[in-house]
């Protein structure tokens, strides 16, 4: 296992500098009052390809030689790290093969054949989309980039918290949301590099607590399929996630589904912004827990815009 | 009718600062090849109150003498001008009165609430909110602040254009919705003076074309309740956003009621903002006026962000 390291960071942010956004940080009046915080907000909403993903996506693409690279990248993924890979080898002009269950939203699949890419459907399960997957690289030989368990991605989701930092002179805390741990681990790479002060909080859906669990335990625990709304989260970690969660996290936050959906409807309202219900689990859990987030200065990571326009959570009642 | 000069627009610019924002032009590479067009959108839903309206209401606001101040501000007005003037009247301290129709969303009646404004409501038509704003002015003797004709506000909405010129360092064509004129009027007002070179064009929902028939008719033409769901745009031009639309508008461009839901829904997946369905207007003409606008720098100005996210226009059928 090949820990990524800050030098890998640097080299990220240089060689995807031209394929992503530096994202805006947003500030609100009204949620700084609601939760007694002062709240900044990354949009990587606004982030091409509509994810954060992008980030480390585009450091996997761009770093491979040129032999590798044709013959292209292959992942799974339950949406956006799909969209991102497919737009960054299509920037690169080189195939990318997507294992996809096929409950994914229509408006994640619509995009990743927008940019390119090539979909093979499986279960909505880990253990069926990993079966598939083995099957597609077998037959391309094309380079697998994990959703979030590569030292590549890692080392390009690090970059959000750097710019995150600059943009706001300093920080208490951060908060960004957990699935299989990719953001939380390059904000763990960045921000114990460069401001170890600041406390880092992954914040989980209720119903997809493995990462709460196994930070409990102490041990890595993967749950098969759990259900969430918030549907980029439903993946357990792996290894090289563990390592940096193990290490530099403070502490794992839950909230339970109605609250992920107050607070995205809320910030839909009140920031103007559309992004996804795992981009709003960040502020349900701050504002479970007020007095650990009063009067500080706190980073919130909206890590993606790609919603389904047509199945509003709010709107299944 | 006392017609607002240039150097309102300064007085009100450097008098409004405090309380507004100035507040981002987005650009998006999926809009530019869509349309042919450079498009630059001036996000005013990001704005104060979520919407351009409160440049002219904190303008009236902050303007009045201390004496007339007292007894406070009224208007009638469908929506943003209403949250716009609670929220100035807020900041100033002093009472809002606003006559509201009771057909109005929900989120802007609470929104006005909560800025402190008190409402009365009336029927769905200019004829009788006319009537019972009558009635509330009478009783209180607060200071009436038109939605759009007026000449302070006029001033302060013009404060909106010449950020947008700023920020993109020159445009070939500004592009703003048409209700009753106030927006378009500052557009006018602040470009004959510092860009006449600029085209202004207005955007109307086909289904409230009362703007268009004016302007091919050369005088006033008022309906009494059109239908459309770009609820912003309703009202009919008055004298004074009747002469700067009759002086300095190019053309007004009109768009169905399918075409503006199906612009919004785009700029909502694809830009991630929220925005009402009047400010989607401006995108459907200019997606529908192609040759009028491709290899142009155009000014797309997205004028409000209050939208009821229980209603959403795609959801009815």
């Amino acid at each position: 296992m090949y820990i990524p390291t800050f030098d890998d960071v640097e080299t990220a942010r240089a060689r995807i500098e031209p394929y992503v956004h530096r994202t805006p940080v947003l500030t609100s009046t009204f949620m700084n009052k609601l939760t007694g915080a002062e709240l900044f907000f990354k949009c990587e909403n606004f982030q091409k390809a509509g994810a954060f993903k992008v980030r480390g996506a585009s450091n996997a693409v761009f770093g491979l030689g040129d032999e590798m690279a044709e013959k292209g990248v292959a992942t799974h993924s339950s949406g956006n790290h799909a969209l991102s890979l497919s737009y960054a080898a299509g920037r690169r002009g080189i195939p990318c093969h997507v294992v996809m269950p096929r409950t994914a939203p229509q408006a994640k699949k619509d995009a990743v054949i927008g940019y390119g890419g090539t979909i093979t459907e499986c279960e909505p399960s880990t253990s069926s989309r990993e079966a598939v997957f083995a099957e597609v690289q077998a037959a391309t030989g094309a380079d697998f980039v994990h959703p979030y368990n590569d030292p590549r991605v890692i080392a390009g989701q690090a970059t959000c918290s750097l710019e995150l930092l600059e943009q706001t002179g300093g920080l208490d805390a951060v908060v960004a949301p957990i699935g299989g741990g990719g953001m939380i681990s390059g904000t763990c790479l960045a921000l114990s590099n460069v401001a170890p002060e600041v406390k880092i909080y992954a914040a989980e859906p209720k119903n997809a607590d493995d990462a709460c669990r196994s930070f409990k335990a102490g041990h890595i625990i993967a749950d098969d399929a759990p259900e969430t709304v918030a549907d980029g989260l439903k993946v357990p970690l792996k290894d090289l996630t563990w390592h940096f969660v193990s290490n530099h996290v403070s502490d794992i936050l839950l909230a339970t589904e109605q609250e992920i959906i107050d607070a995205m409807k809320l910030i839909w309202q009140r920031m103007k912004i559309v992004m996804e219900p795992s981009s709003a689990v960040p502020l349900a859990t701050i504002l479970k827990n007020r007095e650990a987030f009063a009067g500080k200065r706190v980073g919130v990571i909206i890590t993606g815009g790609n919603v389904d326009l047509d199945k509003l959570p709010w709107m299944k009642k």
